[in-house]
């Protein structure tokens, strides 16, 4: 770690999220060449930043617009200047929803995604008069939301009778987090997506995009089968991401900087806990979150307010005082918990970047 | 559920946390007469509910004060007028944390926790001129920080020399957390206090506070071993606390309220998912949370913005379109992620509470 980090703390307490905006620029740079090379467009996950000033540097390197999760995530983008979105998410549009997606429609371009005749029929009524484009959602095998695959023409034409524009298909292949799977997920992702497309041109309808791509996956794509990658995660990366060999440590440019406040032996408490970090830990993971300083240390428990850290016997020691970065496994669950994200070059603070769509839920 | 509910969606678009305000009440007039019975001081822990308008009605209750976990949640609560402050916690007061504690000092009856000599010194100098009491944390056997009971004295005697109040010892007995073991957790709550205030009178100290208590094992407090008691889960309890028995499906007083957005047959999806209810999930529980009007099903994947639910075949369907509570797993997290509750008596809105500390970290 810099040794600039304790120079930091000594304003800053302990715990914070810190930017490497250099290892966050390579990653970038490096998902647009990849998505560049396979001519893919790609529209990458706003949920895992929130962050306007991000979304800026996602465009400058070449993404053709942004996904989000949430009608409220749209509106933040939006209000920011950002005027090609796509709700990747199948928005039941009833209520106060339904004249949010009006007015969104009305500033940008605008995509949301279905998943059934019904949701499709309710998104129709409440946009009715503007120009929203639809994708219907594709199970991939995450088993989620999504219909499957046979079944994509019957909700894309449902939504055609009820009046919405129908682009095409998109999924998520979330079952490509687990160690080994990321292949065997872009096949099925691919599979999945041409499948659906088949049964759109099959029915008479045109399909413009096929849209997929999770970060595991974003670099196996299958350019015969999608036109669009939407991974989210990459421009951080996360324990999670280095423990499935998506990433290396060097490459993981978000971390909670921590301080040691408890000692006794080789097991140490560090003040950035699940309120921090996120609980985020599915069972393959080695604990709640990794040091990238200190590859061997594990978290073993993970409170509010304290990551339990066990250091090999052989391995440094850490002493109360001492200052430690802390991959969250999850950054997408970890930056929707600060207020600010401390943007680092070199180990020395140049900016902060409020996370805009914090909380954004709705 | 109150079909109130149905009412208020209209107007609210979901996910959104509601707070039952007489489930609530309920929970702290019992835990109020469970201390008083036991002759317990009742100092509840606000980084469960993290606003003030909760902390009052805890205080017309009866409480003694409020234990927080951090300098942030401290000074938001001195703010709002409340003065008896236990940062349960052991501050390593370095930098601007040593400011911001001093500052609390002048405005607060303030108490710290400790639990290593060099942790104290720290304090000392960075409160030195000011009254700020300590409390040696001891390790009753969740293993996270805190001295062992037999080392109490040696903490409490270099805090001593190093001109802090010594006021006595406290606990954690967080391995109360599973199924049966808040009655062990309970016994092993005593006996360290127990020990560990030994060690100090053996050493010419006086103990005033014996300071113990999580929600599973509050109840069941020794009132032979301990002066205070505090809980924090208890007045919203949570899946945890009802998977554990601590509380009934009744005493659920927070939910989170979501819409069904997605259907396949038996499996259903929520839009309320990690962002709003918290990625917690010990081994124990049956899942990602719980519906408690719907006690059969069961949440088997919480991604960011969708819980997966899988309902029994002979129970009742849900259907696009229908709103549901979710209860989550571990409350104070799913508050955190919050920037306000929605407070309801008799399923129809009468307030809404700012989370006045949310991401009060620091």
């Amino acid at each position: 770690m810099p040794a600039a980090f304790e120079v930091i703390t000594e304003e800053l307490d302990t715990p914070f999220l810190a930017v490497d905006i250099e290892a966050m620029e390579r990653n970038l740079a490096s998902m647009a060449a990849a998505a560049r090379a396979r001519r893919l467009a790609l529209r990458p996950h706003a949920k895992t930043h929130k962050c306007p000033e991000i979304a800026r540097r996602q465009v400058e390197h070449g993404a053709t617009g942004l996904s989000v999760a949430t009608v409220g995530e749209a509106e933040i983008f939006a209000a920011a200047g950002f005027t090609d979105l796509f709700i990747a998410y199948p928005i039941w549009a009833v209520g106060v929803r339904g004249t949010r997606l009006r007015a969104l429609a009305e500033q940008a371009s605008l995509r949301v995604g279905i998943d059934s005749a019904e949701g499709a029929q309710v998104l129709a009524r409440a946009v009715a008069g503007t120009v929203v484009e639809t994708l219907v959602e594709i199970d991939s095998g995450h088993h989620r939301s999504g219909v499957q695959p046979e079944r994509a023409a019957e909700v894309a034409m449902a939504a055609a009778r009820a009046g919405l524009v129908v682009s095409g298909v998109f999924t998520f292949p979330g079952h490509s987090y687990g160690p080994g799977r990321g292949r065997q997920a872009a096949s099925d992702e691919a599979d999945a997506l041409t499948e659906a497309a088949a049964s759109l041109r099959k029915a008479g309808m045109e399909v413009e995009v096929c849209s997929g791509g999770s970060t595991p996956t974003a670099t196996m794509a299958d350019a015969a089968a999608l036109t669009e990658i939407r991974p989210g995660v990459y421009l951080f990366n996360d324990a999670q991401q280095a423990e499935l060999g998506t990433c290396g440590w060097p490459d993981v440019a978000l971390t909670a900087v921590s301080t040691v406040v408890s000692s006794a032996g080789r097991r140490v408490v560090l003040d950035a806990g699940s309120k921090v970090l996120g609980a985020d830990q599915p069972a393959w993971t080695t604990g709640g979150g990794r040091l990238p300083d200190h590859p061997d240390a594990r978290i073993v428990a993970l409170s509010e307010h304290h990551a339990t850290v066990v250091l090999p016997d052989d391995g440094v020691s850490l002493r109360r005082g001492d200052v430690v970065r802390v991959a969250p496994n999850h950054v997408c669950a970890a930056v929707n918990l600060a207020n600010e994200l401390v943007v680092l070059a070199q180990g020395a603070e140049v900016d902060r970047w409020t996370v805009a769509a914090r909380g954004a839920n709705t």
